[in-house]
């Protein structure tokens, strides 16, 4: 029997429309560096997508690259960035913020978000701290939408964020690596308009959505960032064959497919979550997208190292483990039927 | 009439085997980061091509990327990569050898090349100045094969370079962005097996060789680099679906593609300069792979705007610029005849 | 009358001594950048008085910068620096470390302290993570003795975290900003021949403990950061007239004076510990050095504006705030006296 | 017989006056970081010497540190700064500008200057390089006055470069670290007021001119920099005991001492320079402050090393040396009669 892949939602290939484009324009010419006609007209769909016909918009090729090189971009050198502790950037990007030179101010994670309340009080105690000129001025806000955990922010809690930010000058950047799935998901109540209006900054997350690589940044008010082509290629961040990337946000952004595509995801997901706790398999927290966390005792997923690809996720203490299971837009019922049968088969012979 | 591309070597897609791969490999599952079949499969074609059994091989997506991974990555902080004043590195890459901590330190180049007497002076002069300890340490050597100016060293070049780098404890880094059209020309006498045992990092190119992107490094002694996959994490480098390089390189490495991908091209760059030279076309030097470098008054050259593509090289003086005309694996032979009349009806008119 | 300075231990300049020697060699000439004679004794002496006489000995000019070269010193790029989270480098330098690329990973203090059972646990996380490839590696250990909030490390803790550190091949760091202030503590049992035995790498204050500035950092396996004199230039901290360092620490270092110039510091500051808890007023935590600790309300506070210079700490809530006091090697048996005065009167008054 | 010292001007301790007021205000109390009484004063007495009422003033410890945090201030990441190949940026300085991510875009120098005409050159490739985004933009213009060829700008050559930069919006900032040998210089026709108005950046040197250690860095507009405070605490370059620094200044700058502290070293340097002229030995090249350079075959110079210290400065070729001699505040006339005789007595008995 084969191995059933839940490790991530990057273990496949593209969305076929994608891989047909990219064959059928596999001999055209055209420049590099993002000036051609598909980037072009990726960029026009996704403006239209975000209702926001300003908007600029640059391709880059992953997400944690895109992480460095846009906080990298509106930090000053004398700033950090306030990110959840479990942020991408705080945790599993092997210290690239840093090495950019900037801190990561960690903010304690509720189930993977953070609130407006935790940035009010980090900016009342800077700007209250007599000795704040010797300390790392918060220059602006990291979230992720979904949330590394899943989770999503409310349409109300991110207004309030945004509030907060424009009212103190501080830029707020969205991490959409999974944004797909956010959208898709029928608990979320925040549009692609909505990401336009009340960030600085946002990503449309193409790698884990479809695509065989890509992330689209969203900048609503264009010349936010001057000169941003060049540290895009001073991190070498510019694809050279940019059309690569048009290619396939053209694709993610006809006839509305970036907004579907993680439907089915979310379908098996919900499915997987009611049959792990039929079984008596306790979820670590309430998460409504493709992510789904689970502790195992480490006797019981010994036995699934044969069968299950799964992402490790932390050890709570010397017998467990927590797992990460991710469905993806190419998990197939068959697939989720396998997996849940698996799990039935695990819990029987415990 | 539809215009003429001749800008660079990166203008396409891909070869289309490597097309044929992505399909029918597309919903296969696999782990992420490089660690699947596919890259397992490149890395034994590229170490057997290369005659390096043990070789470490890592799979990057981009030039300037992977010159300024590696670099970063050989380099200790007081240390800075001697190089061509018209090398990659010097000067096209928007300062990202810097933006990483280092000094590039110039030699004047011969039609893109330097030689072992120039970096033997360099380091006589560092050893033999008494304030050493305030300047920049030699710390590894950059080359490019063939250079941006499409000229070739030899295999007793690139050994006295070799030599003298072993001697004084210096890596040598070799960027092969173009190295297919290195291998593919009559004139060239070094070998990937050469260059495995010449340097002690080099990179295959495939952007501009074939591939929709990627670049495959090469490190002969195994383990020179410690924790270089954290570092190019860190650099925002690691490419999530990573199989998507693999599977090109495969398919590079396959059946001997990658050594003659480039011969085509060769062919039509020697068949326009000879042509150009026949139309009393200056060119600026002379070099045997599928760059040309050419001379023409700006008046002239506005003509050919609506008709070619090419690249802005430099201005000389005020009435004359440099421009640079690319071949590449996908330019055929009508595209090639097509240039040829473009210019010899210019010339025709003056 | 004149304000009451308490604020910190650099208040004041120097020991009468070390401006007598600064006269008395004025117009001697030297070479400079620490090649003089005076930084050759001063060397000496600390050898002599860490009993290590093979250890390497570089001088700079203030604790933050000390900090931020040696930790970018000893670390590689992949590599973090373990710290308390109220430590010097993770709290109250900018960002310094993170600038020069590198994390700060704190743990949570105990009174300003951190244990070798957090590091070994952090440790273990690190090992035992499948996916320890994409986090920042920790590559050392950071302590401060004594710490910022004045408290101590026992011998046997201090062995206990460098055993651990040998053990994981990981460099142990102390910042001994206010060593003179440990020395001189009754409590103390860690010597300088125990700091030059237990760490890779440690600092001897300078600039709070008696010198205009100055800090005199120690690495008694000598070789042990190749090229650190051109990390020193490279970073801006290497004086040209070094010898001004050499003088100073020649003076500290002579008839034991640094071992005993805090010991009327550490009376000081025992008597006011014992006079503020009379009046009741709660200090903040049992700390034994130089440093007091203690919170007031408010309006408390306010009345003392005209006549104290004290440290702000942190608002623990919204009517009270921590402030610090610190005594010095200058500060009198009169300034104390004031200072109890002040506060008597302070409480009487309430 | 004692050694002659000529290999700098940093060789000597302070002038009596700064020892006097050390000395005097030892154990005042005072603020840290600058914020003292002292400061105050100096900030005044520079602001009067510019006649720039306004201007910002900052004190820093030495000049490569000064260097290396105005110009990480004045650059964003994409840009690099214009220097002269022989400026202390491009050459001695160990790599700083690059440790701190910026490209040093270096012009050739004629004795150690460069001109106006260059700088638009260099201006002109850029804005007509069709592939700019590539490029690492010219950010701001470096110079030193003097230079580090002891030659001089003058008003008229500073003024083309600084409505050169102003057209082009690009900060001028100047490196003085011997600013008082070219104010005492008769040929000199640039005043401190001068450089407050060409200017954006300047920095007063103090550590070659008569202080301890010590630079004041001038910002005419006010404001033009946020955040430097924190941006000097980032890089370890706050002196805690600031005072120290104002102390210096306030000396420098009482009673005209900083313009006139230069004098006697130009007279001493104007005789050698004739005294070697007579005895037939070469400057390199005309030079009216206090550094000289001269080129010495390599047998006579081995008689001149128990004698004379003095700075290598290069190898021109196997059997040459070029050294530099430099005078100070404190060189006494017998020093230079003693230097005098040392030469005339090798030249007999060549």
């Amino acid at each position: 029997m084969e191995k059933l892949y839940f490790a991530s939602d990057y273990q496949e290939g593209a969305h076929p429309e994608i891989l047909r484009r990219l064959e059928s324009s596999n001999l055209e010419h055209s420049p590099g560096y993002g000036a051609d006609a598909w980037c072009a007209s990726a960029r026009e769909k996704i403006r239209s997508a975000c209702k926001c016909p300003d908007a600029e918009i640059h391709f880059l090729v992953g997400g944690t690259q895109t992480n460095l090189v846009i906080i990298d971009a509106l930090l000053r050198p004398y700033q950090g960035v306030i990110a959840a502790d479990t942020g991408h950037i705080s945790s599993h990007e092997a210290g690239a913020i840093e090495a950019g030179g900037h801190k990561v101010l960690t903010l304690p994670n509720a189930n993977g978000k953070i609130f407006a309340s935790q940035i009010r009080k980090l900016l009342d105690a800077y700007n209250g701290d007599a000795n704040r000129d010797h300390l790392v001025m918060p220059g602006m806000v990291y979230l992720s939408q979904p949330t590394e955990y899943g989770t999503l922010y409310s349409f109300a809690e991110l207004t309030e964020i945004s509030d907060l930010c424009r009212e103190n000058h501080l830029p707020l950047y969205i991490d959409g690596a999974r944004l797909a799935y956010a959208l898709a998901c029928p608990e979320n109540d925040v549009t692609l308009p909505d990401l336009a209006k009340l960030c600085d900054v946002f990503y449309i997350g193409g790698t884990k959505c479809g695509a065989l690589f890509g992330e689209a940044v969203v900048i609503p008010q264009p010349g936010l960032i001057p000169h941003l082509f060049t540290l895009i290629k001073q991190h070498g961040a510019l694809l050279a064959k940019g059309r690569m990337l048009g290619i396939q946000f053209d694709a993610l952004f006809s006839d509305g497919l970036y907004e579907h595509i993680g439907i089915s995801a979310i379908r098996s997901a919900d499915r997987i979550r009611s049959a792990l706790a039929s079984l008596g398999l306790p979820l670590c927290f309430s998460s409504p997208t493709n992510q789904i966390f689970c502790i195992l005792e480490d006797a019981l997923l010994a036995r699934l190292q044969d069968s299950l690809e799964y992402s490790f996720w932390e050890k709570p203490d010397v017998s467990h483990t927590i797992i990460r299971l991710a469905t993806g837009w190419a998990t197939t019922v068959s697939d989720t039927e396998a997996l849940l049968s698996l799990f039935s088969s695990l819990m029987q012979h415990k």
